[in-house]
C-alpha cells in the first residue's frame, strides 16, 4: 500500500466533513478563523518506546496523541477546532494498525468535535512516530496563560493526580505494591495512563476566572514550578489536600514512599490553575519567594525532580 | 542537556520576535489572523535515511525542511507567516547538530520573513526526524488550488526540472554519466537537491492569474496527474519545451535514457500551473480525456511512474 492509498482510504474520511481540509487533495488547508476569535496552536509528537509502549490497541495510541494536544488547548481555554497529523511509518507497520489507529481518531473526533484538516504520511527507517498540530479557537484576549498567578492566589487542580504514573508502572510490572489492589482498581489506573481525559469543558469555564492555568503533563511539582516561573512567584502545595483516586490513596497509604510517584509522575493531563479567592478544594497557595514547596500536614517534603523526557 | 535547556538556548531565540509564540513558555501559541485573510496550513515531516542522508550540513537539513513547507504555501499563493516544529532526537544527536540546525532556520527565517511560533522536542529510540507545520496567509478567496484547470489551458512551470533528482544521484554515486560534467556543474545540481528554492514570490503573482497550481515534489508527471485528477481533465506535456538547466541538458543529450529521471525524479519544488491564454514558455496543454501524456517533438513517450515514497 502506498502513501496515496493510505491517505485516500483512511485519512480522507476523517477530513471530509471539514471544508478547509480541501479533502486533503491540495498542497495545504485553507481555514477561516471566525471574526473575534484568536487561533490557539499546539504541537506534540510521540515516538514508540518513549511515549507509548507499542503493544497497546492502536486506537488508544491515536486517542492519547490527540488528547494530549487537546489538553494543551484546554489549558489555554480554547475550543478544539481542527488538527494536522504527520505519520512516520516503519516498513513493518501493517495496514491493520493504520485502520485501527484511524478508528481511534474517528471516535475522538466525535467526542471532542474536532476534524482532521491536513498532514502527511512518510516512511521512516526508525520507530513508529507521530506528530500532531492541534488548532483551537478562543474569544479575543481570553486565552488562559501561565503568567498571571499573584501572591496569595489559591491553587486548584481539575482532578486526581498520580493515577497515570501508577498505571504505567503496573503495565510495566514495576509496582509490586499493586498486589493490594483488585483487578478493577488496577485497570482504573492503567486506563488513566492509556486514555487521558483532557479537561476541555473545565478550560472553557476557567476563562475570566483563573489568573493562571496549565496542564499537568510532566508532573505536578515540575509543572507548578513552570507556572510559577512564568508568573514570577512561588508556591506551596499541600499534599494532604491533593485529590487522589481511591486506588491511588490505597497505594500511598500502604507505602508512603509512593508519594513522589504521585506528585512527580506526569501524564496526568489535569489542569492546574490559580484563582484569587477561597474555595474548599484548593491544593496550595501562591507565595512571594520563587520556590515551589510540597508540604504534608504543614511539614515540608524533600523534593526530587519531576518526570523529564531527557536525562543528562 | 535536557529538552528544556534545548528549547531555551536554541529555539526561544527563533521565536522571540513573534509575539504569538508567547516565548514558547505556554501550552500553546495564540495567533491573530488579520481581518480579510484566510489561514493556509501545511505539514511535512522528514526522516533520516529517507528524506535526507544524514551527513549533510545540519543547516541544510533545516532549510530544506522549512523550504519544502514554504513551497506548499507558495503553491497556494500564500505569504509565509509562522511555523511549528517537532524535533525527534535519538540519544546520539549532539548539541552541535542542534546549534547548526537552528542556524539554518535563523538564516531562512530572515530570507522568507517567517518565525518559529511553537513546537516540541522529544527523544526517540529511532532515527532523527522532524515535522514542521507552516502557516501562511492569503486574501479571502484568493488561494490557488489544484482543481481549476480547464480544457485548452496551457501548462507552465516556474523553473528548471530534474536538477534535484540528478543532484541526488550524483551525491549517491549513482550517475556515471556525470563524468561529462565539470565540478561547478555537478555542484549546481547537488545544490538544487540540498537547497530547494520555494517559489514564494511567483505564487503571490499567480493569484488571480493561474486557473490551477501545485508544487512539483513527487515528479513532474505524477504531480501533473494529481493536478489533472483534481480538475477532472488530462494533460499533454511536451518534453522538448521543458526548461532544463545547462548541466541537465548536457546529461540528457548525452544519454536520452535519463529523460525519466528528469520528468519523474521529484524534489523539484517548482510550481506547475495552468492559465487560460497563450505565452511562449508553456510546457504543455490541458486536454479533455483524463490521461497525462508526455511527448517529445509530438511523439508520445512510454511513461514509467513518478517517484513514490512507498513501494508496493
Amino acid at each position: 500500500m502506498n502513501e496515496f492509498d493510505i491517505i485516500k482510504r483512511y485519512f480522507v474520511p476523517l477530513a471530509e466533513q471539514f471544508p478547509g481540509s480541501l479533502l486533503l487533495r491540495d498542497d495545504a488547508a485553507v481555514l477561516d478563523v471566525p471574526a473575534g476569535q484568536q487561533l490557539v496552536v499546539t504541537k506534540d509528537a510521540i515516538s514508540e518506546g518513549i511515549h507509548f509502549i507499542g503493544n497497546e490497541d492502536p486506537a488508544f495510541i491515536a486517542q492519547k496523541l490527540l488528547r494530549t494536544n487537546l489538553s494543551d488547548l484546554a489549558a489555554m481555554g480554547a475550543t478544539p477546532w481542527c488538527y494536522f497529523l504527520s505519520v512516520m511509518l516503519p516498513h513493518t507497520t501493517d495496514e491493520a494498525f493504520i485502520k485501527r489507529f484511524c478508528e481511534g481518531l474517528a471516535i475522538d473526533q466525535k467526542t471532542y468535535a474536532i476534524h482532521l484538516a491536513g498532514g502527511d504520511t512518510i516512511a521512516t527507517n526508525g520507530t513508529l512516530s507521530f506528530s500532531l498540530t492541534a488548532h483551537g479557537l478562543v474569544p479575543y484576549g481570553q486565552a488562559l496563560k501561565r503568567s498571571g498567578a499573584k501572591v496569595g492566589d489559591h491553587i486548584y487542580i481539575t482532578g486526581t493526580i498520580g493515577d497515570s504514573a501508577l498505571g504505567l508502572r503496573i503495565l510495566q510490572n514495576k509496582l509490586p505494591q499493586a498486589a493490594i489492589l483488585n483487578d478493577d482498581e488496577k485497570q482504573f489506573l492503567i486506563n488513566r495512563y492509556l486514555l487521558p481525559q483532557p479537561r476541555v469543558q473545565e478550560g472553557l469555564e476557567l476563562r475570566g476566572v483563573a489568573t493562571a492555568c496549565m496542564d499537568v503533563s510532566d508532573g505536578l511539582v515540575q509543572d507548578a514550578q513552570k507556572l510559577c516561573a512564568a508568573s514570577g512567584v512561588g508556591a506551596e502545595i499541600h499534599l494532604e489536600q491533593l485529590p487522589l483516586s481511591e486506588p491511588a490513596r490505597k497505594l500511598v497509604m500502604h507505602d508512603l514512599a509512593l508519594w513522589p510517584v504521585i506528585y512527580n509522575g506526569g501524564d496526568d493531563y489535569e489542569l492546574i490553575f490559580t484563582v484569587p479567592y477561597h474555595a474548599n478544594t484548593k491544593i496550595g497557595a501562591i507565595v512571594a519567594d520563587t520556590n515551589t514547596r510540597v508540604l504534608f500536614n504543614d511539614k515540608e517534603q524533600n523534593l526530587t525532580r519531576g518526570f523529564a523526557h531527557f536525562t543528562e
